[in-house]
């Protein structure tokens, strides 16, 4: 008989839950969403939300959620230990704690949910004008593993160069791609927090090079509601990212999520760690 | 004899923190940075910053800051609780909560600070070129109660209209002003977590008129380190704020600081719970 697993999404293994009661849950690292020497910083902030969302005192829908990077994650288990810190009328506050037997605390995290209400609706950016995705090539990840195999990129501008430079260059950091889960999968709010972290640390569409790096924090603000994400489906989300500054050993990061027709579905915001 | 608080800066006044030990603060609410309905939120950020650093584990600057309002903050005393989540080489993971006699959570809080290290520096974005501050109008603060008075702001574009609006009109979200502490005073980064709210809700600014509003959640990266700080005194700094979009009931806020000769010493980002 086959493992329940196998007939899964990878996504929806990797985001498996094991509920423990008072709002603490069991988990697994996923290898599909390995990333150089431990998780994909998205899921580790999708699974952060997960637990979120299946705990039974929450109401509305994920409108903020920051995730801090604390420690390495082992391969393996964890636990996950969420806290309801403020029930509002309008939001619920939350903190969260993934932590790893005998290492302590791996990852932090607050998340913010919102009763689901209809307001005046203003939407003040634009996305930017791409060709569509069939037109783009999709990127070659020959001889690339974990996580990048879990998302079909089609870059617009500022694709990667994963070749170490030369001759010493510096490139704009913004990038404009389709992306969408490999298989497709309606998106849901877990999907895109993981989204969410999709765009390659800008220190490598910057530099060229990528010394030792790590994503310090992460704050994604959901501004669709379920019904947004229902329209979206399973279809490519429209992806800009860019950075400001690089200096004394951080880089922020910048990031916009569109849908395929055209609605702002979430925007984050990074700092990360660079050693040189 | 004046008592003590008379002789310091208000902003000091209002970050006074008496230590209790194990990581524990008391405080006190500031009339001078009073909102509408409790504190000014950049100054419940400065104080949970300012939480941090007083800790006596905590090494390095302020990298980051999240600053989440749970609950309303009343007039009167406050308790800080400040935890070390992860003592790593190069960064420290910080969660604070704020609690007041009786109320439960009002406010809860991650930082990371992070070791000073030298390292490549590229700033890839610039400031707006505006008229010197000097060429340009103090905003008028007639009739203005709280925070406000605590700054001194110079729009060149985006200065918010206070008045109702009796035709609806939506305009642009983007202000830029440049911006200071009144007195003056040299900048450090509770001063500056502080300045990161200074710029009026977006709301206001797009759609002229302000229904029930408030910040569900605030973040903030530190770009400069304590030279860039230095260097910036008691200067003016170049504020520049946008929106993207306002729905279901939220909207996102990011904004830059520079320094008077164009550093980017922070940058950072909010999310707006409004009602209607």
């Amino acid at each position: 008989m086959p493992d329940d697993l196998t007939l899964s999404h990878p996504l929806d293994a990797a985001l498996r839950l094991e509920a423990l009661g008072e709002g603490r849950f069991r988990g697994r690292t996923s290898p599909a969403y390995w990333n150089m020497a431990g998780p994909f910083g998205g899921i580790t902030g999708a699974l952060m939300l997960k637990a979120v969302l299946d705990h039974p005192q929450r109401r509305g829908r994920p409108v903020a959620l920051t995730v801090n990077f604390c420690g390495a994650v082992a391969e393996g288990e964890f636990q996950i230990a969420v806290s309801l810190m403020r029930d509002g009328k309008s939001t619920q506050h939350w903190n969260v704690e993934m932590r790893q037997e005998g290492r302590g605390v791996a990852t932090t995290a607050s998340a913010v949910t919102g009763a689901e209400r209809e307001t005046w609706v203003h939407q003040a950016a634009t996305p930017p004008v791409v060709p569509r995705p069939e037109a783009l090539a999709r990127m070659d990840l020959t001889g690339r593993t974990g996580w990048l195999h879990q998302y079909e990129m089609r870059y617009a501008t500022g694709e990667p160069r994963w070749t170490p430079r030369t001759v010493p260059e510096v490139r704009s950091g913004l990038s404009q791609m389709w992306v969408r889960d490999v298989p497709n999968r309606p998106l849901d709010y877990p999907a895109l927090a993981a989204l969410s972290d999709s765009f390659i640390i800008r220190l490598l569409v910057v530099r060229g090079d990528l010394p030792p790096v790590a994503t310090a924090t992460l704050t994604t603000y959901f501004l669709a509601n379920p019904a947004g994400l229902e329209r979206q489906g399973a279809g490519y989300l429209l992806g800009v990212a860019d950075t400001k500054a690089f200096q004394h050993g951080f880089h922020d990061q910048s990031a916009e999520l569109w849908s395929e027709d055209g609605e702002l579905l979430a925007v984050s915001h990074q700092v990360v760690w660079f050693k040189q």
